[in-house]
C-alpha cells in the first residue's frame, strides 16, 4: 500500500486543499493519503476557527484517509521546525512521497536551490546569525541568507512565503530520510494570505475573515467542500464560537498581569525583557488587536508575538520547548482515519519505531501534557458545560466512518 | 487628637457596622474613628460584593474618618495572622484604643481568658499542635487547645467564631503595643454568619445572599445604610455585576488546568498534594459551587480552600506569603479620608516608623506588587473598558471628601 504525505493546516478545508489532496494522489499515484494537521493552534500563533476534531473530519469526508496530528510543540514554531516535526512524523509512519503545492509546480527548482544552498552553507549560515544579531526576526535573517548566496535562474525564489516552506520540507526530507520521494503540484490561483474571495478557490485567510465577520455566507460556501460547510455549521450550533483570538484577550491580560516577572520570563519566546513590555502593554489595551499593535516592533513581529502568546495560554515553558523540538518526535497520534486509512495503520504498524497512538493516554510524555494544557486553554473560552465535554473528548478516540 | 481602631470587612458596610462605629466612638471617647479594612479579596477567601473604593466610600459616609488597606496577604488568613496585620497598622497609625464587637461585651472576660492562657501556653500549644497533625484544620485545632486549657466561667467562650476573632485582637494588642487600650462593645442581635434577614441588623453574608439572589430588595435597604445602598448600586450600574466566587470559575479551571504541579505546589496553601487533587476534581466540574463540595476534605475546610483558590487567582507564590506574615507591616496604606482623617494623618505622619501610603507608587515593596495582582485578578471578570480603568484605579489618591 502506497502512502503519500500532505502537511497541512485545513483552517478550514477550503476547494484549494481539495484539489492538492486529488491532485497529490494522482501525482504519487497513491493508495492512501496521509495528512499531518497542526492541532488546535496554528502555526501563526492562532486558534483554530473550529477545534482539530472537526477540522480532521471535513478533511476525512473531503478525501484524506488519515489524519495526524502535529504536535502542539512543532506546530506553534516557525517554518524550519514545523516542517521538522512533519516530515519526520510522516517519515515514522512510512509514507513513500510527501507532495506540497507551490507556485512553480517544477520540485526540480526546490531540488537545485537545495543543492545550491548546500553548496554555500557557510555564507548562508554566516548571514542569518549576522542578520539575527542585528535584530531581524528569523524569516527576515533567512531571506538575507537566501540573497546572500544567490540562487540560480532556474531555482525558486525564496522571496516567496509558500516557497520557503515548500523549500523547508524538502530540506528535511533529505536531510531526515532521503528515501520519501518530494512531489510538487502547481497551486490554483489564490495566494496563502489573500484576504478576499474571488472565484471558488480562496485563501483559507480570506475565508475565515469572511466568516467572522458576515457568517456562512454564499461566498463561502462556494470556496469549501459541503463536509466543511457542515462541520463549521455543527461546531458554532453546538459549541456557540467560531474561535479567534479577541476571545482569549481577557484570559491573557489576567495571566499576564498576574504572572511575576521571572515566570513569564520562563514561557518559550519570552527573552530580552519582553516580560516587561508584555505586562506594560497590556494593561493599557482594551482589546487584542489594540494590544498587538502596541507590541509590535521591527524585532517582534505580529506572527513571532503570537506565538508567544499562544505559548503564554497554554503556559509552554522554554525549557520543555527546547528539549522537544531538538528530539524527532516520541509518537504519532491519529485524529481520524478511513477504512483505508485503518487498512494501512495495520500494515505499517509494525514496522514503525515509534508508538502509534490512537488515544494520548496510551503514553505517558511530556510533549503529551502539553498537549493536554493546548487543548484546556483552547477550550478555555467556551462555556462550561461544552468545555468540559471537549476537554474529555482531548482522551477520545480518532473520528472514523 | 485621640484615636480609636476598628478591624472591619464591610462586605457591605451595614447597619450593625453603623451601630459598631458610633458606640465605639463613644466608648472610645474617640475624635476620630480608622476603620483597617479587608481590600477586594476576604478573609474567608471570597471576592468582595463591591471593590475596596466603593466599600470605603460608603464607610466615610456612614461616619468612618479614615478607612486604611488591610493588606491581602494578612486579609486573606487566619484568624491569627488577620489579627496581626490589622493590630500592627492601627499601632503604627497610633491609636489609642481598638474596639470591637462580641457577645458579651466585657473586655474583662477577654482579659482573663487571655490570663488564663498565658499561664498555660505549653499545653495550649501542644494540643494544636497534636491536632494539626491528625489532620484538623487550624481552626478546629485551636478550638482543641483552648478546650484542653480549661478556661475559666468568667471569661469568654472560645467555640464562638466572634469570640475567637476578639481574642485574636486582645492577643496581638498585648504582645505588639500593650499601651492600646482594647475595648469591647456588645453586639445587637445577628450572629456574623446568620443566612436570613430579620429586623434592621442583619448580617453581612445574609445581606449578601439576599442582594445576589433577589437585588436591592426592601429587605436588604432596611439592613443597610443610604451610603451603602446607593455605592451598591453605582457599582453595579458602572462596572456591570456584584461580585461572587462562580464568575471567577473558568479562569479558575484554566489556570489550574494550565500550570503544571510543581507551578501550583508553590502557590500559598497548595500543600500535601493538592495540586493533583485540584486538577482532577475541577476538570470535572462545571462551576464553583460543585467544585467546592467536591473539593472540600475533613483537613481541607471550605474556607481554607477558598483562601487557596484565592491565592491561585492572585498568584501568590507561600515563599512570598511566609516572608510577608513574618514581618511587621512595611507601610500603612490610605483608602479614604474625611478632613478629620485628614487632620489626624497630619498630626500622626511624624510619629509614623513606617511610610503612610496614599498611592502605592510611593514604594517599592513586594506587598504592594501582591497587592496590584490582587486587583487585577479582582477586576479580571469585568468588561475590558471598565476593567482597565479600575486596573488604573488602583494607583489612584484615596477617596475624600
Amino acid at each position: 500500500m502506497k502512502a503519500c504525505g500532505v502537511i497541512v493546516e485545513y483552517n478550514p478545508f477550503h476547494n484549494g486543499h481539495l484539489y492538492h489532496l486529488e491532485r497529490s494522489k494522482e501525482t504519487a499515484e497513491a493508495d492512501c493519503m496521509i495528512a499531518i494537521m497542526s492541532g488546535n493552534f496554528l502555526q501563526r500563533g492562532e486558534p483554530a476557527i473550529i477545534d482539530k476534531w472537526h477540522r480532521a473530519e471535513a478533511a476525512l469526508k473531503s478525501g484524506a484517509d488519515l489524519v495526524l496530528e502535529l504536535p502542539y510543540i512543532y506546530a506553534v514554531e516557525h517554518s524550519d521546525y514545523f516542517s521538522q516535526g512533519a516530515v519526520q512524523a510522516l517519515s515514522e509512519i512510512g509514507v513513500e512521497s510527501i507532495c506540497f503545492g507551490s507556485e512553480s509546480g517544477d520540485i526540480q527548482a526546490f531540488l537545485s536551490a537545495h543543492d545550491h544552498l548546500d553548496q554555500h552553507a557557510g555564507l548562508y549560515d554566516e548571514t542569518v546569525r549576522k542578520h539575527l544579531n542585528q535584530g531581524y526576526s528569523f524569516p527576515e535573517a533567512s531571506r538575507f541568507g537566501y540573497q546572500a548566496v544567490e540562487l540560480p535562474t532556474n531555482s525558486i525564489d525564496l522571496a516567496q512565503p509558500n516557497n520557503i516552506l515548500g523549500y523547508s520540507y524538502v530540506k528535511q526530507i533529505l536531510a531526515y530520510n532521503n528515501q520519501i520521494r518530494p512531489l510538487t503540484i502547481k497551486r490554483e490561483k489564490n495566494h496563502y494570505h489573500d484576504e478576499t474571495i474571488e472565484g471558488n478557490i480562496a485563501s483559507a485567510t480570506s475565508i475565515r475573515k469572511e466568516l467572522l465577520a458576515d457568517g456562512m455566507n454564499l461566498l463561502v460556501q462556494d470556496s469549501i467542500p459541503e463536509a466543511t460547510r457542515d462541520q463549521l455549521l455543527l461546531y458554532k450550533e453546538n459549541k456557540g464560537m467560531w474561535h479567534e483570538w479577541n476571545q482569549y484577550f481577557s484570559l491573557l491580560q489576567h495571566k499576564i498581569l498576574t504572572l511575576k516577572p521571572k515566570d513569564l520570563r520562563s514561557i518559550q519566546g519570552v527573552d530580552e525583557g519582553l516580560e516587561h513590555r508584555l505586562q506594560r502593554i497590556i494593561k493599557e489595551s482594551e482589546n487584542f488587536q489594540q494590544f498587538m499593535e502596541k507590541l509590535k516592533t521591527k524585532r517582534y513581529t505580529w506572527t513571532r508575538l503570537q506565538r508567544t502568546l499562544v505559548h503564554i495560554l497554554t503556559g509552554t515553558e522554554k525549557q520543555d520547548a527546547q528539549l522537544l523540538l531538538n528530539q524527532p518526535p516520541p509518537y504519532v497520534r491519529v485524529l481520524a482515519m478511513s477504512d483505508t486509512g485503518k487498512d494501512y495503520l495495520r500494515s505499517t504498524k509494525k514496522q514503525m519505531r515509534i508508538p502509534l497512538l490512537t488515544q494520548p493516554q496510551q503514553m505517558n510524555h511530556l510533549m503529551l501534557d502539553i498537549e493536554e494544557r493546548a487543548a484546556i486553554a483552547y477550550y478555555s473560552v467556551l462555556e462550561a458545560s461544552v468545555r468540559n465535554a471537549m476537554i474529555k473528548a482531548e482522551y477520545g478516540a480518532p473520528v472514523q466512518h
